[in-house]
């Protein structure tokens, strides 16, 4: 393979960081060209290539659980580490929905005559170099890398150090189909490093990096946009409101609230804060909090929440600002519109939020005013994901306003140049 | 007006600067959701302002242009500084335009029905409190501060020291029509202090500023970059190319290139270099450089093109990297497309490239392979502007890849938010 002499990444990590990014820029010229049959046929040669090595994956994994295990990895953390034969075979499946996608590299779009006579479009392209930075599971390797091979980058993958034996094999895999459909293996390159430096180092090449994915805690994410030189398509965390409004259909909005509580505990969209207003509370919080208790979900409620239902335990100021990922939900008994909206805007985290309404101004003051990146209409905020919007894979939810907002999919790895048609036009 | 106890720029410049900051998140709430014909009687107003108030603004210019000429600025900087009244009545034509421009605020887009019910779309919404850093030019307070108005955001404007008596004035105009159509005098703040400090408080609150536009040189942006902990837009320098490929139309690429630089040394989409095919050097060249020389153009060739054209003197290396903004162009010969796009992707600052040429294919590879973010066909680049575009006026033309790429106008100063409307959907 011709490959340059390489810096070794225990010896000297700055030199084999700058070699692996340079090794991505320039694999990334050969991405950004390639072929829709090409790119797919790299994703159907990674997805068989899972398939055949599921044996050899589930050993190295085996291994990678056997050191978590024996350096004391709490419980949740080893579930989302441990690969099983169905797990893989996800994988492999999950590539293969991405080859059903449409390529949005080259699309051309609103192209319109100006008046000098030039037609002026936009023309999709991919960022370049994605750097992405994520915690010990394996599956967002795969993920991961088939975003990024059929949206025309190149990408570097930074996984937690636990995972490190099944993830050094998955991109092994991932780089012999790419090398099969006669695209550079370098397109996705796995940090060997398990030394916590190559973070800082990745994330300081804008040389070599366009934009970094980090997925994780909010607290590795803040330390990472306060560190990074790169752009950053960041997801915080997702503290999502229900709104049930004055002019709700109640039965309704104890399906949509249940619902957006229970879907799943652990998603970012899952509502974490349930705001009511007051001419309804009487009626409606007895109703939805039987269901929901019913359901083993705790209750902390404000004074009136507190008054109306004999469960609640009062919730606290820090209440309101939590992101519980678990059976327990805030309860605010609000007096309008304009305190939900104030209170979403004071404690939420700009992820989605949702009215319950028939109210058409009410409905439209909400969409407008509540400044998250998605707001909702009589549905629960669990819907918040790349395939219920029809983005397909996605590779996180951006809290950002910049650039994608909300599921980020093959789209946000893109972004439009402007293409200019003209016939010899001069400018006077 | 119940201001609270202000922190005095001079006493204290981060407290300073954390209560302009404050008053712009406030500002910004409003301005969101200000309707359309109030953001254009603001701008009327401010219009009307700047004429009626042109004889005081002349007056504080007067004043900086003295204490600048006395601290012994430079000519060409001195003229940025300048006001005349023809160039007040400019300013406040500009902001007419801007009046006529359409909101791009609370435009909902691309709604689909999904398999879930849901029908789920997008919505333009502004980005928030934009941070914008220019150099000692008037003229950018007032264009910066209409185009935030009319799309829906709060701005802070730290303009050049030198500028400081005429853009108190200014901004003090600007938020009096704001007042005076109802809206926030806050949500258009100069930086009242000429501190240099403010400028690294001003990009270290990402807690008050969504994002930062610097404007002005190359070493103060990528300062800025480094020290930024907001997202920025960033416009770094135009190094455009011209390439005449060997199917072009001659007698149209000599105007073309001709066009490309000489419309205006000045502009960022000034051609810099020309490369051309040598298929067609021999014929082509002395055409074009009879042309530019005639208009006083030095030109600076590589060794085929200095054995062509006897008036050429040699380019070195550093000429290809270099954006002149003056009367003086590099040119090189190149065996094929495919060198010329290297040249262009190794060289050049992904700012606005042209091909002349009339092969189909050539031309299809040009557009989809120079990663820049404006690429042309037969036209010269100094087409590259917001109002040429059809856009409107601009805030700059970013040469970053994310979020907004070429000529910054109002879209390009929000965001899309999701909005998702159901009637009751659950997530199974």
């Amino acid at each position: 393979m011709n490959a340059p002499v390489e810096a070794n990444a225990a010896a000297d990590l700055p030199g084999y960081m700058e070699s692996v990014g340079r090794r991505a820029r320039s694999a990334a010229v050969a991405m950004g060209r390639a072929a829709t049959a090409q790119k797919n046929a790299a994703l159907a040669a990674i997805a068989a290539g899972i398939r055949s090595a599921s044996a050899s994956i589930l050993e190295a994994n085996r291994r990678d659980v056997e050191r978590a295990t024996a350096a004391g990895l709490e419980a949740p953390l080893l579930d989302r580490l441990r690969l099983s034969g169905a797990a893989i075979e996800k994988m492999a499946a999950g590539v293969e929905k991405i080859v059903a996608l449409p390529d949005p590299v080259g699309e051309v779009t609103d192209v319109r005559p100006q008046p000098s006579g030039l037609r002026i479009g936009r023309m999709r392209v991919p960022l370049g170099v994605i750097g992405i930075i994520y915690e010990s599971r394996p599956n967002v390797t795969v993920d991961a890398a088939a975003l990024c091979v059929k949206s025309g980058n190149a990408t570097i993958l930074r996984g937690g150090s636990e995972a490190i034996d099944s993830n050094r094999l998955l991109a092994q895999v991932v780089s012999h189909g790419l090398r099969a459909a006669g695209l550079p293996g370098e397109a996705v390159q796995l940090v060997e490093s398990t030394d916590r430096a190559a973070v800082g180092l990745l994330v300081s090449m804008p040389k070599y990096v366009d934009v970094i994915v980090p997925r994780g805690g909010r607290g590795l994410i803040e330390r990472l946009a306060a560190e990074s030189r790169v752009p950053m398509i960041k997801h915080l965390d997702g503290n999502c409101h229900v709104y049930v409004d004055a002019a709700a259909d109640l039965a309704q909005a104890v399906q949509v609230a249940v619902n957006a509580k229970t879907y799943r505990y652990g998603i970012c969209g899952a509502m974490e804060t349930l705001l009511v207003h007051a001419d309804v509370a009487a009626v409606f919080l007895p109703q939805v909090a039987a269901e929901l208790t019913a359901r083993g979900v705790e209750l902390r409620g404000c004074a009136a929440t507190c008054a109306l239902l004999p469960q609640a335990k009062p919730a606290d100021e820090q209440d309101w600002f939590t992101e519980y990922l678990a059976p327990i939900l805030a309860v605010r008994v609000v007096d309008s519109l304009d305190t939900a909206i104030a209170h979403i805007e004071h404690y939420g985290s700009h992820h989605t939020d949702a009215i319950v309404s028939r109210d058409h101004v009410a409905i439209e003051r909400f969409l407008r005013e509540v400044d998250s990146s998605s707001v909702m209409v009589n549905a629960p905020t669990c819907f918040a994901d790349g395939y219920e919007y029809g983005l397909g894979a996605e590779i996180g939810i951006s809290t950002d306003k910049l650039h994608a907002r909300g599921p980020v999919g093959l789209e946000g790895l893109t972004s439009e140049k402007f293409v200019v048609f003209g016939s010899g036009q001069l400018r006077r």
